[in-house]
């Protein structure tokens, strides 16, 4: 199909597209305690199944009074009530407060009967057991009414949120306990290449040590997948088809990387067109193009560049967004505006995943090679560039992904 | 102390400050495999044990040839070179390429003695043995060099990194497998208050489900910390006394939500008063004065509001600085800039966070009460609104912190 070229360059967002369309629908949910559901991925609606607060409260620390008796209160002339007992948090209130009367109570309390409002203990004085209020208070003035928080029925996480504490405190506040996630996609990384090694107190030349193995792995864990770590399959096409038939099998989705670009050794697009269909082989990506994908069996397998900057850098670009669309929630990798320090040029018709350090205010290139994992590990952040951007001047504002 | 209201209140920065003075330092550290090393904080400087790579290397797919040979080169003259045989990724080169020779290499694969440049296949053209070379390389071309990646003694990756997978990366690229990290700070969180309850089918009226148990141990959590859910201490003094003599000895940090406000049943600002030394009661934010703060046998105890947003928005502005000061590393709470849909009013002399929503890039204040939870759950974020601000007009742009 190719010989000692890449045919046309897939564009960036095409190759978006046709990975999106074939990637797995995904609807794998279990259920988890609420501690474990952090940064997990709501499978459903959650309704709460009863009023929050399930009973009338009071706001401040203060006396429950009928607001009419306040009326007409001032510094001045200040209304008289008399104080019947106090209520505090967690009490059942068995009293009944009647004009001229109130009752102390405390911030969270239940309201007692009669009451319609809390007047604040700043806003009086207590003379034994009288209550003088120095101001007027309307009724359900620092009262906390019942389902104000969360009407029961309503729903209080929706399917697809990315739990975080305030959404599990929203879950315990109407007394779940548990919760049904999404499964995390099951997807499992290959390395390839007969030069990938695993660490060793001596290594031979020729040999490296397994960068993308633990960049992919520890990348998808950080994103909500289940990584498995296959290891490196060595260069010989038989080993690679036993690895990919066993790797769809197990999984959601594969990953490999290496053996996707045009060396003599590269076997990876072979195996890809006898084992299932190929999707596309080379795209228009800086740096990133020996990228191919195939469906085998049914599953997405991506092959990502064997170099770390390249095939981490895909990651984040190609399969990022296949996550999210998979668990329908948006990660947001968070970033920063700041202006270029030096002029970029940039290849047209290449979409440029460009590292960056931002030093006071200000972004670099470091862009040190493809193969140089260095070129991430001492950036902050990473600039895309669109396919049509020739040059970006020196002072340009752009957009810095802290990943 | 104090009657039935604050004293003076602290302003937020001096809180801030106050609590990074009695903060502990922290430099207990342990070792873990890389994998386990995601989101963990390095605890000291990690130098590369060897040059990566430790041996020069194909940047391309091409041929390995004296750069001298090809000088002149052009396809209109291509200059002729003999092939002598083939290097792949992880072969050991046994083979030195002399004047008018070259050898086929594969990308990653190491260079044979003699050849100083790599010729890209693409600019090649083959007729049986003899290779066509269509244009002229310097030396160096298509070389990655001898510790260009990471030279032997360098430094890696730096002490207080936050490890991402990039960092992961480098220093699997120098064959370490595994890495010395700071531990989580342990921090006791402590609830207080008779009307709560853990989940149960049925709520009597007047107790409320433990909410800050799980918001601050999973915020707790998710910054880097080993929480330790004490649960719910009801409002008995010789309790609490008990739970925080044991909370300090066995945790790093301890934090309590409730009791800190001025109702009959708080107890937390007396039992501190008690057992070590008060820094503080009642500070200048909103929501969130009823904040105190002890050191208790020597270490830093925080008493944070009941209210279950109070607490949480407490932890994002007071205790998250404090875990990062301990463990020296920047967290960066995502940000977007956006402007205000409506004119906010805050109370000068207060810090405010304000819970917004962002809708189609514009801000919505989303505040339902400091009792309600879901005026986080339902926010996207928060803006901080500085002490001297009173108003912040409709078209203001604001930074919203995406929790």
């Amino acid at each position: 199909m190719r010989g000692e070229g890449f045919g046309a360059l897939l564009s960036y967002p095409e190759a978006v597209k046709i990975l999106k369309e074939n990637a797995p629908s995904f609807e794998k949910a279990e259920e988890v305690s609420l501690s474990e559901g952090l940064m997990r991925v709501v499978a459903e609606d959650v309704e709460a199944s009863l009023d929050v607060p399930h009973f009338a409260r009071a706001a401040m620390d203060g006396y429950a009074v009928l607001a009419a008796d306040t009326f007409g209160a001032s510094y001045q002339s200040p209304v008289k009530l008399l104080c019947l007992s106090s209520i505090k948090p967690g009490e059942i209130p068995d009293i009944e407060v009647s004009h001229g009367k109130c009752v102390r109570i405390s911030t969270g309390a239940a309201m007692p009967a009669g009451a319609d409002a809390v007047i604040m203990v700043e806003e009086t004085e207590r003379e034994g057991e009288v209550i003088l209020c120095h101001r007027a208070v309307a009724p359900q003035t620092n009262v906390v009414g019942v389902g104000s928080d969360f009407a029961q029925g309503s729903v209080v996480v929706k399917a697809n949120t990315l739990l975080k504490p305030r959404h599990l405190g929203a879950l315990a506040a109407t007394g779940v306990s548990s919760i049904r996630v999404l499964c995390r996609p099951r997807v499992t990384v290959i390395s390839t290449g007969g030069e990938i090694v695993e660490p060793t107190d001596h290594l031979p030349i020729g040999k490296v040590f397994n960068i993308n193995g633990i960049t992919l792995s520890t990348a998808l864990r950080e994103y909500g997948c289940e990584p498995i770590d296959f290891g490196d399959v060595e260069g010989d096409e038989e080993a690679l088809k036993q690895a990919l038939k066993k790797a769809v099998n197990d999984s959601d989705l594969v990953i490999l990387s290496g053996g996707s670009s045009l060396g003599e050794g590269d076997i990876v697009v072979r195996v890809f067109e006898r084992l299932g269909r190929l999707l596309f082989h080379g795209i228009a990506v800086k740096p990133g193009k020996p990228t191919s994908a195939a469906v085998i069996d049914g599953k997405l397998v991506i092959g990502l560049p064997g170099y770390p900057t390249s095939a981490l850098s895909n990651f984040y670009i190609l399969v990022l967004p296949l996550i999210e669309q998979m668990l329908k929630v948006r990660f947001h990798i968070r970033s920063v505006k700041a202006k270029l320090a030096k002029k970029v040029l940039s290849t047209v018709g290449r979409y440029e995943f460009l590292p960056v350090r931002v030093e006071k205010g200000e972004v670099y290139p470091l862009m040190r090679g493809s193969s140089a994992i260095s070129s991430l590990s001492l950036a902050d952040g990473f600039v895309e560039i669109p396919e049509n951007v020739e040059v970006l001047s020196a002072g340009t504002e752009v957009e810095v992904k802290l990943f």
